[in-house]
């Protein structure tokens, strides 16, 4: 069966998969990435950790899903704030020459989108739009097989989608952005300013919903503030599904509810039967990545 | 030169014609819709239309652009509120029966866009999106050269986006919806309720923008809410460039630049830039509808 490389890199550590064509996951190799270190050092370690993987080279392709947007083109990312040496870095032509197999390159979100579209909840359906709530808020346009990165690699950038334009100012995202409202780290800063100031995770937010009028409170609008968000890409692409994966989502029993109600009341009637889909697969991150050369035609 | 046969099918009339797959627009024939009878006098009509255009039988396929949403796989109307008879009726399967050739459909901002797209103001661009701003405001997704017409063929139903969730209750639309905010009959209604009970066209309150404090308020008002709806386009799609046409965007020298500059205060800094081009055809709805076959790989 024909197999990929696939590669978590992030800014702590690295992973090098082996991936076969139906997603499964064979060997994994992981090591420091060595994030702050200068470009060459960078590189040098990500190819001895590819190297390190068993018939490495019998793969057709390999594919890496890095954190934050990326110029798809020219294989570089455009930016790389928690691996500053590779920022506008011509990676994919490095790792080409030194490895001769192809390389492809997507931001985190977008390949963890693609496995779920091609291999996970999303098998089957055509048009596909992931969305990663967990610390932070992100998202991938998958169409007929494939990644839509956008014109500069922003597709997905939903946290900075302003959900109601009258909200507190938080920080650089707009005024109201749904990442602020919405996300992991939101719903921290909304526990710790309404509840207990000593509030560490949305989990213990979520744990006092039942007992706790303002946790509860946090939890409806939060609910209300992602069905707001699901509007306005239901109207804008229209999806054959809904993915949600991320953290914050393992609470769903807690919030999906309100947010669907929020989601269909706020779109036109044939929309409203959408599906949201739990994300299903334990390694989007590494089956994503692998699945690009695929993806391309590889 | 091969060549399609577009179709503009109205809630008044019909026009039929051979477009080459350059684009240009060759015979062009019109006539009543006969959009309130029964299913059948609306077929034959159509069918006539048709064989009137000389050579039609040459022709690679028919492409139909409807008002309302499409199920393209089954190839008819989901709502046909101004063709009543052709509500769920199998438009495609009918057609493709009595003239022997591939039929394919969608609805009329969508066949814009693709017209746009494919040899209009987009292209040679990959992901773009159409955006008509007129009586009303709607929209068309086109990747790799295809409309992405979505789940229950609502994608690019904008016109439902909410922009401001504190604004007034106007119709069936969502409050704050961009089309009750935006479009021309909603600059109509601003008009009579801040200026002048008579005022009939959004020109009317174009032409009052220097002189009249209130249509002044009106129009940069619209514009801030234009650039809202593009922000969400941008952070959910990045497509390569935004396409704007519909009859509000004459009086583009009046509200593009406040636009773009609300638009490019609510994104991250890379979609700042996003190309924002007028559409440029003047039959962008025979020419998509043309296409549509060949898009489709007829």
């Amino acid at each position: 069966m024909n197999t990929y490389i696939g590669i978590d890199l992030g800014g702590t550590n690295i992973r090098a998969a082996i991936v076969d064509e139906r997603g499964h996951v064979h060997e994994v190799v992981k090591r420091d990435s060595k994030a702050l270190e200068d470009a060459e050092t960078i590189i040098n370690n990500l190819v001895e950790c590819i190297q390190e993987l068993p018939n490495y080279e019998k793969a057709l392709g390999i594919g890496l899903g890095v954190p934050g947007p990326v110029d798809v083109k020219e294989g570089c990312m455009l930016m790389a704030t928690n691996i500053p040496a590779l920022t506008k870095y011509p990676l994919k032509k490095v790792l080409e020459a030194k490895l001769s197999l192809p390389v492809f390159l997507d931001n985190d979100a977008n390949v963890a989108g693609l496995a779920e579209a091609l291999v996970g909840a999303g098998k089957g359906k055509d048009v596909v739009y992931y969305v990663t709530q967990s610390t932070g808020i992100g998202g991938a346009l998958i169409v007929h097989g494939k990644i839509v990165s956008g014109r500069v690699g922003h597709a997905g950038e939903i946290g900075n989608l302003i959900i109601d334009l009258h909200r507190d100012h938080i920080n650089h995202l707009n005024v109201g952005a749904i990442e602020n409202e919405a996300s992991g780290r939101a719903l921290i800063r909304k526990g710790q300013s309404l509840i207990d100031p000593n509030i560490e995770s949305a989990y213990e937010v979520f744990k006092l919903k039942d007992t706790h009028p303002q946790a509860r409170q946090i939890i409806e609008t939060m609910a209300f503030d992602m069905g707001t968000m699901f509007s306005y890409i239901a109207h804008i692409v229209d999806p054959d599904a809904f993915i949600l994966g991320g953290g914050v989502t393992k609470s769903s029993d807690l919030y999906f509810e309100t947010m669907i109600n929020s989601y269909a009341s706020k779109v036109h009637p044939p929309l409203a039967n959408t599906p949201f889909i739990k994300a299903q697969l334990d390694e989007p991150g590494l089956i994503g990545a692998a699945m690009l050369p695929k993806s391309q035609g590889v």
